[in-house]
């Protein structure tokens, strides 16, 4: 069983070596700092892993600082970017950041959270932006490795996001941070953090990073622009029915960072997956909650007829140019050795399912949104699981 | 003789080809740009040449925007820097720029000149900072040559220093500069310029550069830190005994740039060096303070028979650690090989002159500054131009 008492458990980096031990046997409260942009407008249990984190600080009697980058979201965080991310406009993200926090409480204790915005103090005058730069060289700025592959292969840095980890830095002196967590990508950010609080006269954080929780794809980060993201405020039935597709091999971590609990040992796949599944409904809304959500998955799937286990198909040739909608008789030709016009006449009949519900006759085109990770179904015992192909990062 | 109608005259870019020819083409009055940040109390001859330039396009019924760039002082032009320069303070900042505009006007004609601020747009919203800095690209910001020679030495280049172009180039923005003028160390920064505008929507600037003026060493760019200049309100004596120190090979530069005429045909260099410092002193007094001055440069150094050729000492061995003072015996010793007691008796006794006047008794230790460019002479006979050897850029 994992000790729930050490705070470093699942961290991949706890630096500077020893610091974090020295802060803690000093018996004082320390101000724990998240930084999230309100880049989307939901959080996904990717963000809990951190979240999760936080609260296990906050359990062994800690402060969190939970930092809404405001101001940082109109900048754009390059980490693990291979070309500039498009900012969201003003208005989202007031939006977003409204609805960010309401969303971390589902993990974190209110009592023990400090809120903050960071454009509080980033709004500054220009002389206080000056003074930032001032802090440091472009070499330092550059050296990171998102950075360097870009300059190798040509692709263009914006002179924008050479900011990000000054303000970012910036937020851990304003905050007075003794320890900031993020994501192994962020790894950069909260090390350059340390130098911006040292240039203006602070004790430099010790940083701790999470695992980065791969998506329901099981192979890329999960995250709302690749579609393989389960967010923390969906309804149960989707939040179980969405975490039981995840391959079998990311379960482990799921079970690790997003329940906080090692995966059953020796129960079959499917039975660990759904008890997954149950947990992560149990965690974000309820027990009650967790078992109706079973019970609509059975009805859909097992009632129905639908396999556990079907064979998958990439949307992404059938994509249309602005890549938001399939054809559906292209997509079922290929998929099933049908001629175009049989599809047609399959949909107008009722005999195509998604889900092991019957499409509404008419449906040629669909959203690619309203397919991924559903199990497309012709007759009785045809199926296909369709995937989206996410496009560029 | 040369055209004074020709606004290209002694120029060496005018870019882009057949630009400025198709602006003045049009017959509207042209707004034509310079900045000058304000990080040294003194406008001297190396200014004037741009100035010049400037009276030029102003004699052609052209508008004037002279730019004091108090903002962009704090910030640090990177232009042909092998280091980060020390910023002035604000303080000196402003009591320089308070002086700037009037020793300006001892080249342009008021009238014709709006004088601007940059701070007036630069100390803008956060906001606006921002969108400035997503108008470019890393790699444009550090292909400049100073930058890239830093690169490859390995020698730092403060995040700072990489804003400069970009806030250069939003005042051609603020004040909508159909042309913008500078040396040729400001093609960068110019050309940028053009970007920036057509960032925000504007016709592009026609950008002009004038050669950069040799300082009175002969050897390298005129600057106040460099001790090698000719500042435009020093008293005539001084502007007329500097400018007969420049080295023979130097004065046709100074004739074209700094008077805008050709070097008079065929006479000795003495009379021609002569003619410069009369024209020089002029220029920036008048013509009785220009007589006035050669007057006294006779009593020093004809009537007290210091010889127009000497040879040369560099000060720099015998600096001390700050730079600024000379140990007078250790040089005397060396320059004419007399011992360091013999040194020391000689100052006692008088006779130990700069440009011919005794320096006093006790004099063990002389500000550099004080010796640079003078001649200094022991007994009746034995003579040296002391030379500053520059530091650091």
């Amino acid at each position: 069983m994992p000790d729930p008492t050490d705070l470093t458990r699942n961290a991949v980096d706890v630096l500077p070596a020893g610091r974090l031990e020295e802060q803690l046997a000093a018996g004082r409260p320390l101000r724990v700092k998240l930084g999230i942009d309100p880049t989307t407008p939901d959080i996904h249990l990717g963000h809990t892993v951190v979240l999760e984190k936080l609260r296990e600080f906050q359990l062994a009697g800690h402060q969190v600082v939970l930092i809404v980058g405001d101001f940082t979201a109109r900048v754009g965080d390059p980490s693990g970017r291979s070309a500039q991310r498009p900012l969201p406009s003003p208005e989202e993200i007031e939006a977003n950041a409204a609805t960010y926090q309401e969303q971390a409480f589902k993990v974190l204790d209110r009592e023990r959270t400090e809120v903050r915005f960071n454009s509080e103090w980033l709004r500054m005058a220009p002389e206080g932006l000056l003074g930032l730069l001032a802090q440091t060289t472009v070499a330092r700025l550059i050296e990171r490795d998102d950075f360097q592959k870009r300059l190798a292969a040509g692709a263009p840095i914006a002179a924008l996001e050479l900011l990000y980890p000054l303000l970012q830095g910036y937020d851990s002196v304003a905050v007075e941070a003794d320890v900031e967590i993020g994501g192994t990508d962020q790894k950069f950010n909260l090390l350059f953090g340390r130098d911006i609080q040292a240039a203006y006269g602070q004790p430099p954080q010790s940083i701790l990073t999470m695992p980065i929780l791969v998506g329901t794809d099981g192979e890329r980060k999960m995250s709302k622009s690749l579609g393989n993201y389960v967010g923390v405020t969906e309804p149960a039935e989707e939040m179980f029915g969405k975490t039981m597709r995840i391959p079998d091999e990311a379960m482990p971590d799921y079970y690790r960072l997003v329940l906080g609990a090692e995966p059953p040992a020796g129960a079959p796949p499917n039975e660990a997956k759904r008890a997954l599944a149950r947990g992560v409904v149990e965690r974000f809304h309820d027990a009650g909650a967790a078992t109706a959500a079973e019970e609509h998955f059975d009805r859909l799937f097992v009632e129905r007829g639908v396999p556990d286990e079907v064979e998958e198909l990439g949307l992404g040739p059938y994509l249309d140019n602005g890549g938001s909608a399939v054809h559906m008789p292209r997509l079922l030709g290929d998929a099933f050795e049908i001629s175009s016009s049989e599809a047609r006449r399959l949909i107008a009949q009722g005999g195509v399912k998604l889900d092991g519900e019957p499409i509404p006759a008419g449906s040629l085109d669909v959203a690619a949104a309203e397919l991924d990770g559903r199990v497309l179904q012709v007759g009785k015992r045809r199926f296909r699981r369709l995937r989206a192909t996410p496009g560029a990062d």
